[in-house]
């Protein structure tokens, strides 16, 4: 059943436009997806959700959002450690020459976590249990750890570069030069929206392990001298957040702990209020996309999972057919990002707090793009409501907000519909319309709901008379009679249905 | 004087926040820019007002927005003719080791036209006429074809991919999933907009000529048994453009035809009524970006010039401080494409024009996203007009729509100030706000006006009596008085000031 619903989604993407393997004529790489005419359209529809809610609606302090450069120099990822420590262990098999991932390995067929481990030791366990592959049950050879970064030659082959790992590091980058311009003053965030990029040994799950993704990351600096947190602390803290505690996990699959955010904060649980301000505002953005509370908790990373220099890392994990998942990585990087680019650079990133000087610190949430298009995908599927798939996507990011349809083949009617179709494409709101003309109503409705449209809008032969068509509600299949005039207002204001309240709009 | 305004716009970005180069604290490479958060805005703004000119608004005929992967597959790319031809001539300096692309070199030390010339006969060039290193006046040497993909090695190695040169590619790659997914007739257009690389052996000029840049494309597909052109055509083929024919370009520097667009299709000018289409819709849409139809030519590309499956590509130039640049290259591709992709994959890309198969025709618009932002800035840059530099962008793509100030920095001004400012960021409408307390009025609306802010609204004494404020128009200087609560409406609709009749909007 888990497993079938993840194939009915696939099938769906591919069967409607929502994502396909990248060069799928060719014998195409594992872990490239391009998003068809759905995809991109939920895609931009999420980012521009994304933006919204942490962006422009954000006034508890300055966010800036900028847009860098993919290809970073050799000497900037030298100074932030993806150099030399940005890696996977590997090994091949003697056998059919398959490559695997072994840390992976281990834990799949022998159930042991080994994060943090050597390559040696990993070569040890697998020597031991006698773990071979999984492909074809060949020897395992030829253990080492596997770069994970893409590297380029720029111009005549004298500069080394790489594709950036994480869009983070553009931030860092750049933050001397947009707290001059911006004149900012601590605290303040600056977002961005891209693609990283990471040649994984063994990508898998369609767009849920990927080499080339799409992130939306926040880094909010602030003074290390103040706990005050951030100015709308006060109203977001009262939010519940589910955290999967250290000790939890110890215990085996523990279960989540529930508690208001600022509670985490005072009991030592989350180490900071920025961090739990955005965990907070992180249950409230994925229930508005229709994503249970109770399918969500925040897992704070173990100890040999964690980088050296963090203060604490939650990952936000939903509960997929396939189980947990990460879907927000949030890190508090304290100053290490700073410093060492400020130690290699020769710069100085230090800024103020009321006269003194101070490296501020980092908390970092960063989302998954094509995961949480994945989530909402899944979340959103329905089998055996009607006749056909339903696709009850969150209204803000469905890729139509609305069908126009001609309610039969008759040239008064159609042409009546066009018309309809073109005023409304012709809006300045964001309401993308599409027109279908094309089988039976019923087809047309049932294409209409497998492709999540929000709304189907009917001209029938009362629309010669009245200007009035019917409009047909997806989650329901209720039709309502309403004027033309209104329909632009109508569409509109149907995207942001239920998000009231949610703190996510 | 020239030289002067791409300076000056230069020292704006980088003191304002539009762009600076790529992880400057290191010695940064050549040809990446960052977008700040000045600049950061004004291309999401682009690209929006892009989609909605070109994608959303269209009813000629169906355009589909796709987003695809930057790493492409060798097969692909192999088929697409970039692994066998995508070079450029290269020599090195035998003794201050500089790389010079060969041809550019010629062109600007001799003025002779070389495009299409072998590497032998740009080495013969060069040799008779003594052309040296112009950092230095070495001697050149090691002339070769310089490959500008950027090659990268996927997996464990055994896999070769490039990062995509053109986004075109996706596309045709994608044809027939799209085809398929959204049952799709002739003629149809695929849309999209992202990054392309090219290793450039000397970019310059800022972000005029760049390694990692963005693109907005679109592909339109038509049979070629049909002469009859788009839907739209009947309107849009009044418009007058401006065509530097291969003929005048032989006599020299010679002057553009001024011409409709039916009309140069019938004259043979251009080869169908698509390409013809878009021509007169991008004079229309730049036009609407403060850009004058006299300071915009298309250039015939000659012979030598377009590749040999061409039908004719013509780029639209548009004249900057250091003359006459390419923003947009439109080309007639033929069925080149889908037939090499074809032949390669062994798949069938034809489509059915009643009852007849064919392979379809292309069109493509590409145009090139940091290009157009800084013709922009160019068109926009006043110095003299106020005793400060003023930005009078586009109003649709300037990043910020409004300034909220309080007067003076009492406590009663600068709550209310901040209160409609945090009511206006709120908004459902995709107007971009910022707050301002620091320094005198006159300052502060210096910085507005240097940033292109459309309106600056001000919170007087006057405001806490009668809840009204001052809104101040960049362009003029000129205030008026309205109500707190027609703000948000004032700000949608100034954005839209001006693009009524340009086709634009």
């Amino acid at each position: 059943m888990p497993e079938q619903l993840a194939e009915s989604i696939v099938q769906l993407a591919l069967r409607r436009g929502f994502f396909n393997p990248t060069a799928e004529i060719y014998r195409a790489s594992a872990g490239f997806y391009d998003l068809g005419p759905l995809g991109a359209l939920m895609k931009n529809n999420l980012i521009n959700y994304w933006i919204d809610t942490f962006v422009k609606r954000e006034t508890s302090f300055d966010v800036y959002l900028i847009d860098g450069s993919l290809i970073l120099p050799y000497d900037a990822l030298k100074a932030s450690g993806h150099v030399d420590k940005f890696t996977d262990p590997m090994a091949e098999c003697k056998k059919c020459g398959r490559a695997h991932r072994v840390d992976q390995l281990i834990e799949d067929v022998l159930g042991l976590k080994v994060e943090g481990k050597s390559i040696e030791e990993l070569q040890e366990i697998v020597r031991k249990n006698g773990v071979s592959c999984p492909n074809c049950g060949g020897e395992l050879a030829g253990f080492k750890e596997h770069h994970l970064m893409f590297k380029l030659s720029v111009g005549g082959g004298e500069e080394t570069a790489f594709l950036r790992p994480e869009t983070a590091q553009n931030i860092f980058l750049n933050f001397k030069r947009i707290a001059f311009s911006m004149r900012a003053k601590l605290p303040f965030a600056v977002a961005q929206v891209g693609k990283s990029f990471r040649n994984e040994i063994s990508p898998r799950q369609s767009i849920i392990r990927l080499r080339e993704f799409s992130q939306m990351e926040v880094e909010v600096f602030f003074s290390p001298l103040r706990a005050d947190g951030p100015r709308g602390f006060e109203e977001v803290g009262d939010t519940v957040i589910r955290v999967l505690t250290r000790e939890e996990q110890m215990r085996g699959n523990g279960e989540a702990v529930e508690l208001r955010a600022r509670d985490a904060v005072e009991e030592g649980i989350v180490p900071n209020r920025f961090l739990a301000y955005y965990l907070a505002r992180e249950v409230r953005f994925f229930q508005s996309l229709g994503i249970p509370p109770e399918n969500m908790r925040f897992r704070h990373l173990l100890p040999e999972e964690t980088p050296h220099y963090s203060g604490g890392n939650f990952d936000l994990e939903v509960k997929f057919s396939f189980g947990w998942k990460e879907i927000v990585g949030n890190a508090y990087r304290r100053d290490y990002d700073l410093t060492v680019h400020s130690r290699h650079s020769g710069e100085d990133l230090s800024m103020d707090d009321n006269g003194v000087k101070v490296v501020p610190h980092v908390v970092e949430p960063s989302f998954g793009v094509e995961r949480i298009l994945y989530a909402i995908l899944e979340y959103s599927y329905r089998e055996g409501v009607r006749e056909w798939p339903l696709l009850m996507l969150p209204r803000i990011v469905s890729p139509i907000k609305a069908v126009v349809l001609p309610l039969l083949d008759r040239e008064a009617l159609t042409s009546r519909a066009w018309e309809v179709y073109t005023a409304l494409r012709m809006s300045r709101r964001p309401i993308y319309v599409v027109y279908d003309d094309r089988g039976s109503i019923g087809r047309r409705y049932a294409r209409a709901d497998e492709a999540g449209a929000n709304l189907c809008i009917t001209i029938d032969f009362q629309t010669l008379k009245d200007n009035t068509v019917t409009v047909r509600d997806r989650d329901n299949a209720q039709q309502v009679r309403v004027k033309i005039d209104e329909l632009e207002e109508i569409i509109f204001n149907d995207m942001y249905r239920g998000l009231e309240g949610t703190g996510g709009g």
